[in-house]
């Protein structure tokens, strides 16, 4: 059992319109609103309108559209100068984790002199202060809106870095389940496996444990399987759409850690995947998780009780392997996510390239240590 | 699954020797400290000469000793009093749920020039404002430190009441289970009981059910229930007195309610109890509960069924009156508490009496509504 600080500051709303509540909650920090959005769904689907129509009489909103999925640095660069030039008061996030993620950049972003890139690479400047960041969530995944933390990519160094800092705690959060109805398939089946993997990654760890953390990740688990098959059937069932939803933001708001060491395993090699190909970050989890399960019991037969363990709290299951086939069956068969690169539609991968991409700073001392031979064994299974 | 609002913006330090930070975190709130605490334990284990030491450099101190269990309005008017007289900054409760609810209704007490009984009874003005409050806990049970609610008992009106408000949330709690080492063995398994109680209160909702937190409540009553048995043979193992702490802070922070009515049944009986015969609450608890589970079968045998998952999911029994059973062993063999009112000394009740004072203003609107007639009935079964 570790020593740990658990605090989150962010005020969560949760269910049915709550966001007639936006307007009111976001008074006491200003008047001039950044809205930040990725592609078209939040306007197609009516919601930045309404949204717009929530904030008109008390707000002056500006918009900044077109944050792509893994959110490059250039979206932040003209996020941070539009704050910069139009002085805004309030940074608002409508979209999934990769909206929220460089909201929260560009809400740092706007309130330094320097490139907002030297937050993540090269010096990797501390994240002191930042606007005041509000989030409407649209998708059930990165869990975004209640950590602190953000991803970005550079395409010019082929980077994804991640950041946190607590100015960029979203102060309060919206989630309404009805607002996620309409995620098309593809994306809730990969949202549902990032939920999984960030629970996955913490539930394994080498340090200690925490015997009611583990049961807790065991209870999130078995919720995102149980829910994730309702909503792939029934797309508008709200109470297994809340669930997922509320699922993502406990998945990863620091809970689970309880002070381990944290230091995950499949996501550092993901975010290769997701740099290089621009993937889907739940469907790379999907993929590599299985692979890096058999590495590990393979390697290290000790690893073995603990896979155990999870395979008879998610999927009921006492045998290792069985619970490798029933996370397997889940992912490709329930959640019908590709089950190999080539499947995801990426070719002529380097596996031994990428590990060394990976590794470049050493190994990843995550539940098992994975230097680049490890690395390259996991991702070539997963060709 | 209903709407809800979760916001806890208290810090929470967990772990050895946290209270190192205790002043650091303080320092922003002022600089005089009034020091509330209880009996003589804290003296005599010498914490009380140690947080003095971790301040003496950046704060003058006051103490307000002789908090009771069951914390009387006298001792919040005597506080609230001092407060004013020597110009309080902060308010620091070391102490266990009774030390921790009345350092809130003190630091509330203090920004008012009325009697702060009337945030409780008669009026009940609403607490908006409030000294900032810092908890260091000695004790697993109530969960006061991650809320912002405070009972408190008035032996003129014999009344024992509960008020929240978002001023009185603790800034920071320091979680320290070496702390609750030195806890005797009666309230270490009473403090287990109301932790499990306070979770069972949230379990057994007539409105919905929520997958996710009915799950993460059988999680967290596994954990009571696994790690009190582990307490009374070890007291000082740091494990499972950690596990019982921060249950205690999980079971009861509203993130189980979940939006839910929230009426809770035992509590209001067992308030009656302890505010007639200063009864430690979790004792008392502990003989309702199970009465008031064969209560609920007996006149709405739909409510078995949920009864039964209790069952399976903490005490790995499918059969309702086995899940009784089992409760009831581990409250009166593993945790040795009295089973019955005249083995915890009290006798010559007079349940129809206190049935009629319960339900004074209607009904407990409950998991089953409970009568006057229904209260009696279960309060003659404790006998």
């Amino acid at each position: 059992m570790n020593d740990f600080v658990y605090h989150i500051p962010t005020k969560m709303y949760f269910g049915r319109d709550c966001l007639g509540k936006l307007s009111n909650e976001m008074k006491g920090s200003g008047s001039r609103v950044l809205i930040v959005y990725g592609g078209g769904s939040v306007r197609r689907t009516g919601l930045l309108d309404r949204i717009k129509d929530y904030l008109k009489d008390d707000f002056t909103v500006f918009e900044l559209a077109g944050i792509e999925p893994n959110p490059k640095i250039g979206s932040i660069r003209r996020g941070a100068d539009l704050c910069k030039a139009e002085n805004i008061d309030i940074v608002l996030a409508v979209g999934g984790g990769s909206v929220i993620d460089a909201s929260k950049a560009i809400a740092a972003g706007a309130c330094v002199d320097f490139d907002p890139w030297e937050f993540y690479g090269g010096p990797r400047r501390p994240i002191e202060k930042a606007l005041p960041l509000y989030t409407v969530v649209t998708m059930a995944s990165t869990g975004s809106e209640m950590t602190c933390g953000a991803v970005i990519s550079n395409d010019e160094t082929c980077e994804k870095l991640g950041r946190g800092g607590f100015p960029v705690f979203p102060r309060a959060s919206f989630l309404d389940p009805q607002l996620t109805f309409s995620v098309p398939r593809f994306q809730t089946a990969a949202g549902a496996a990032d939920i999984l993997s960030h629970v996955m990654e913490s539930y394994f760890k080498k340090d200690v444990d925490f015997f009611m953390l583990d049961r807790m990740m065991e209870a999130v688990m078995k919720t995102v399987v149980a829910n994730a098959k309702i909503v792939l059937e029934e797309p508008e069932n709200y109470e297994a759409r809340g669930n997922l939803m509320w699922a993502a933001s406990w998945a990863i708001n620091g809970l689970f850690g309880g002070g381990s060491r944290q230091v995950w395993s499949c996501h550092p090699i993901e975010h290769e995947l997701s740099a290089r190909y621009d993937m889907t970050h739940g469907l790379g989890l999907a993929i590599i998780t299985p692979r890096w399960m058999r590495y590990c019991m393979k390697t290290d037969p000790d690893t073995k009780q603990k896979f155990r363990e999870f395979g008879a709290a998610v999927f009921g299951t006492s045998d290792e392997d069985e619970a490798v086939a029933a996370l397997e069956k889940f992912l490709y068969e329930d959640l019908g996510l590709a089950s190999t690169l080539k499947d995801a539609g990426i070719e002529n991968t380097d596996a031994a390239d990428m590990a060394a991409s990976i590794c470049k700073k050493g190994k990843i001392n995550g539940y098992l240590p994975l230097d680049e031979k490890a690395v390259t064994e996991i991702l070539e299974a997963c060709v």
